[in-house]
């Protein structure tokens, strides 16, 4: 089935020939480029919910500008902002970002995880001296040593857990009440996809899986992670969990799983929010 | 089909819920622990290719360390080299490599991504201020700043393009002479995985793909990557390379992949070596 996969197919052809191109990159800052409308990390927002594109014109002439690409013949840049705190959105720019177009969503995502990489990486790890934007924002290079810096982002697992056709989910403390979700968490070094899924859902609930395999992906811009959607089958049900991690974790049954996806106000929880893979692996989990 | 993934299978516990208690983590430094023997980034080897584990008496006591986990008991530990470089290994460390057991093999790439980072992130990207080792090396904090930082792992999409039974690999300008391997690219911000595969292939070689799907994943330690395998099939045959980052790319046929990974001496191309997940996802294609 076709996943609704938020933050994913952004239509600004990102042109990375052009970003190491300084000369082509300056003959695309005209009066035809757009600059991404940008109140430090969220976006500026029309009424009907749309970006906000204005002219290089409305750019801050000391900060930086990075380069998204190309759309419609025409270059397309967002603004750097002087501070990023590394915070997921306030709920009230989740309800804004509801009503906003999958495109716009897409094409604000990329801005936002790379103009907060940017804010957060002023100074070279190595060597703590001033970095510098280059390559039209897709690196940063140290001006004290020769040390090059790149975006980042950070792969994370999340895996639907499966016995006997019922879902294991958790809450995490900070979920709104009600909201349970997929077990998720970073891929570490040294381990392959498969090995971080069994490590997680053993870490955070003590059981143990087998047979994961790979379902869907999805970009996360809050700050900057690549979301890998899995499924496994758990070797039991007995459930230990991690209490630094989880507040609660417990095992749901299809029909359990199909009321929260329905938004039954007598189901057993809330699902994840639709712009979060975690619904998109309930809504496959479900179509099977 | 079970695929040979080099870097996979660590068994050390990485025993994650005794990185944030400080006193756990002293009391497991003891005559009992055990250090990983390295110089810089490369390891220690016996004339048999065993690791080589000594006792924290030969740390460097102005070094940091890194808690690896437990094994067989007994606490794990990799000393911080003072400096790293980011390059790949020489050839001599490859070959030596080759003979290291695939337990000792992914012992050795989780310390080496690890101690690789912290070598490198000594100072704080976002105020310059210098950083301090903590949680056992699963976290670098600012002395100077809140800032807290983690280690990075840059997820890596790698592919097999297929067409009418051909597979499209690339020769990059840096490989050995005869080398072909399979197209790669770093996922960036705002993209899926399925979305970086065809991105990459767009632009390394002109060709658009679809049916993109996930086949293995493989950490790489060289400094720090999680390799992302995946097949897609090409709509065309048509091939433009980007000179930047080919030197050549072509079509090969079943017969002609088959020859190169049996090392036929007449093949038309070399096979990628054993370690890396190219030579796997093309033993997994001609198993198909
Ligand atoms: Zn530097
Ligand atoms: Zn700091």
């Amino acid at each position: 089935m076709k996943l609704d996969i938020a933050f994913s197919g952004c239509r600004i052809d990102r042109a990375d020939h052009l970003r190491g191109d300084p000369q082509a990159l300056a003959a695309l800052m005209t009066h035809h480029a757009r600059l991404l409308g940008m109140g430090g990390l969220d976006p500026a927002l029309t009424a009907d919910g749309e970006l906000v594109w204005t002219s290089l014109a409305e750019a801050d002439p000391e900060g930086e500008l990075v380069f998204l690409g190309i759309e419609d013949g025409r270059a397309c840049f967002a603004p750097v902002p002087a501070i990023a705190n590394v915070g997921p959105p306030n709920p009230r720019l989740w309800q804004a970002l509801a009503a906003v177009s999958s495109e716009d969503l897409a094409a604000y995502g990329v801005a936002r995880a790379l103009v907060g990489w940017h804010a957060r990486h002023r100074f070279c790890a190595q060597c703590g001296g001033a970095t510098v934007l280059t390559k039209g924002g897709w690196q940063r290079n140290c001006t004290a040593c020769p040390a090059e810096h790149f975006p980042r982002t950070d792969p994370v697992t999340i895996m639907l857990v499966e016995h006997d056709g019922a879902l294991l989910l958790g809450r995490q403390p900070r979920f709104p009440a009600g909201r349970f979700s997929a077990l998720a968490g970073f891929v570490e070094p040294g381990e392959t996809v498969e090995e971080a899924v069994a490590r997680e859902v053993l870490e955070e609930a003590g059981v143990t899986v087998r047979d994961v395999t790979y379902v869907a992906s999805q970009p996360w811009p809050f700050p900057s992670s690549l979301m890998i959607g899995c499924h496994a089958i758990a070797e039991g049900t007995a459930i230990t969990i991690d209490v630094n991690e989880l507040e609660e974790a417990r095992w749901f049954s299809r029909p359990e799983v199909e009321a929260a996806m329905a938004g039954d106000p007598d189901a057993l929880f809330i699902a994840p929010p639709v712009a979060a893979i975690a619904h998109q692996l309930l809504r496959w989990w479900l179509a099977r």
